[in-house]
């Protein structure tokens, strides 16, 4: 733990009510959403401005103090857990918008600026903020980018990364580095801004982000089709994106509905049951795009691949078909599901769901597997729920085992341990199966070029040297 | 110059015949479109497997031997010269298309894969490579990564980077790394291919790529507005931005169109006589569209914005219009033009433009300056013409003093030296208008990285230790 004079230095640096040490608040910034690690930070700090982060910074590189950036802690990996008496540096009153161009469709946000905060900004201005995810109403700008973050948007907007025009950064040596400038073309040498993007704050604070809007959609439609196996939903899929730009296409098991119908508030898609649905949205401009939709619908239904389905007619249909496949995880939450995240290319995605099945079929037939994920960016969230007659110590100790065999199939189909939920603590130790040894340790050489002391939440993506 | 006995020793490591030293290829290899520094490499060698330049670049490293690699030396900052005894690693024959997927839309790639070749390809298959410049028909594709070459459907499709789904690149060390497996989601931990994009061959060789195709556009269509002024091209821009999306949006200048005219062959747009002209492009999908594009050009003509305009309504009407603007740089360089190639975020153009023909204007006034540009993405070319009774040497000489004046206030903007041509040598000793000493330090940290015995491209993007 950090001691107490090294503690009041950090006072003098900030607002001294801004440093928090009682036990609760220690409690409340020391984890994030994995809740697998007791929190224990030395204390939470409140920068007000860049530089005042510089000044932590810089204080902690006197005295060799690890610190945490801290933002929504929606993640989903550790990557914002203190656990070993870091001082966690918390973005919480950075969360202003700082600018806002029109005509650039450009938004100068502080770190802590609220996804769901961004999304509604850009709407006031008849724009359009598409990255979006279950957390996008606690979630911060600055983890977003920090982790790169995904969601259900991606098979049409992309990552976080694409809407990142400019940054400004903190490294770990504490100086101000401001990336990119928001500049569309810049061929001037290495594009730092792309390291700090998914870095989960290892080489530096995020402490300002220039974020690009779009245009707002035009009548977003979304469709809700049952398949009779899971094969059939990859050419459903290449049917629908041959004819339209679409805007998602995720899927869910016969498994996971069922867990949401349970509910008893959402209604049900249509009569049929079906072993897999997949949910579709486009942009449904004119007539003619909804008629390509149908279209496309009857011939997968001619071919057998589809064998009912239902289209939305206005937004509060959107919003009940889209609640069949939001309200999946926090329904499954119930059952303490244990849960990966995994990516691997498209096309490979109906062997390699075939193969994780049956090794877990096979060695835990009491597990029930929910299924669900962007399937249009080949990310799928395996989730294992607990038997309601097991201990939860032997549920997790089981399903790691599980853990290494998925990680042994995700590295044979050349896939990723973390589609889009980092890697933090959760994943560290698995990294192997997703990059090199060679680039390992290119990337604990970079990160010695902007945090040379490891200060930069430290044991996050590595283990501690 | 490298060694006979070095150079033997390379012979052993490649077919001896794919090691050339006769004067003439040393000439043809050893530079680029620049043409300003005398060629002078001490050999061409020309690998035809991953291995064989894994094996270059450990012979290399073994003897402290310069290589810069070689694509289709189409480059306009010198970042594939040879001028210094280095050895060049040409691609030429690691050209194959070595794999397509239908589903995921991609395609694996040879770095000496042709940009034309992969349009063709993809187009072949019902598909679209959306980069395209005005060198697509020699420009390579690992020289397009190597300088994430942009090029005219920036607006709507973004630069080289967007659509690169894997690197495999052998680095300065002899390492092959496998960067991001073609993944759509992937994190964990830093995004190594985003670094060598753009990289100019200092880090690393790009050995094969994974790149994206998209769908087919639909319709391409083209208007040519004439404005009475710059400053109405901005809000020309913003309108149709607001109503279509946009495939294109490029500017010229009455002086660019006059020379364009000049040749004969291109009929003119209208007969309006206009300072400025816009060209844009779009999907028209359907009739809603074209009528939505007909609409915001009267809404244009009513602001007094636009004074005369033609809409594509045929695909050689396409290309006629289209050659209005891609005719300007091939017609020009009669008039042996001094060029920049700078971008500010696009707000800022007008009083930038402004700002740098003052300038000139005011040094030079005998200076004929042709302004074209990728408007929509901020970027802008500045030729200057030399008068035809100046030596070339004195030309150049007085142009060099501009240079200083144009980069002072490319930073007062805020904007790039170089938007999509690179640095390589000619944009090396103005780095540090466009970025801070700060991140020079970190990018030249990072290089050696990847690179500890500097023999990549050494010269390239910093000036040589």
């Amino acid at each position: 733990m950090t001691n107490t004079a090294v503690l009041d230095e950090l006072m003098t640096l900030v607002d001294p009510s801004k440093v928090l040490t009682d036990p609760a608040s220690l409690e409340a910034y020391g984890k994030d959403w994995t809740k697998h690690y007791p929190p224990a930070p030395s204390a939470i700090v409140f920068p007000r401005s860049i530089e005042q982060v510089q000044a932590i910074v810089a204080w902690a590189n006197r005295h060799k103090v690890a610190l945490v950036p801290s933002g929504g802690r929606t993640g989903l990996s550790g990557a914002a857990v203190a656990a070993n008496g870091e001082v966690v540096v918390a973005f919480d009153y950075m969360n202003k918008v700082l600018d806002f161009n029109a005509f650039d469709r450009t938004v100068v946000c502080q770190p802590g600026v609220v996804t769901r905060q961004l999304q509604q900004f850009a709407e006031e201005h008849g724009l359009y903020y598409p990255v979006d995810f279950a957390s996008s109403g606690s979630s911060q700008i600055g983890g977003n980018i920090g982790t790169n973050a995904g969601g259900i948007k991606v098979i049409r907007y992309g990552m976080t990364r694409n809407w990142v025009a400019g940054l400004k950064v903190v490294t770990g040596k504490g100086e101000v580095l401001e990336l990119n400038k928001d500049l569309i073309k810049n061929a001037t040498g290495y594009d730092l801004r792309q390291l700090f993007i998914g870095a989960e704050g290892t080489l530096g604070f995020v402490v300002e982000a220039t974020m690009r809007l779009d245009r707002a959609p035009r009548n977003l439609t979304a469709m809700v089709l049952g398949t009779p196996d899971f094969d059939s939903i990859m050419p459903v899929l290449h049917a629908f994106q041959g004819r339209l730009d679409l805007t998602a296409f995720e899927f869910f098991s016969d498994k996971a509905l069922a867990k949401v119908m349970g509910r008893g508030d959402v209604p049900p898609p249509f009569e049929t049951d079906c072993p897999f649905y997949a949910l579709l949205e486009f942009e449904a401009c004119n007539e003619d795009v909804a008629n390509e939709a149908l279209a496309t619908f009857e011939q997968c239904v001619e071919q057998g691949w589809v064998l009912d389905g239902v289209m939305s007619q206005s937004e509060t249909q959107l919003k009940n078909l889209w609640k069949l496949r939001e309200y999946i995880s926090e329904t499954i939450s119930h059952w303490t599901p244990y849960k990966n995240d995994i990516s691997i290319t498209v096309s490979k995605v109906p062997a390699f769901l075939r193969d994780i099945d049956a090794i877990v079929g096979q060695h835990y037939p009491d597990f029930e597997v929910v299924w669900y994920g962007h399937i249009g960016d080949g990310n799928l969230h395996l989730n294992i729920l607990k038997p309601d007659d097991m201990a939860k110590d032997e549920f997790f100790a089981r399903c790691a085992t599980v853990n290494k065999w998925v990680f042994e199939i995700v590295e044979r189909y050349n896939g990723s341990i973390s589609a889009e939920h980092g890697v933090g603590m959760t994943k560290r130790d698995y990294l192997g199966y997703s990059r090199s040894a060679a680039e390992i340790a290119c990337m604990k050489a970079i990160k010695a070029v902007f945090d040379p002391n490891g200060i930069m939440n430290p044991g996050k993506i590595f283990a501690p040297e």
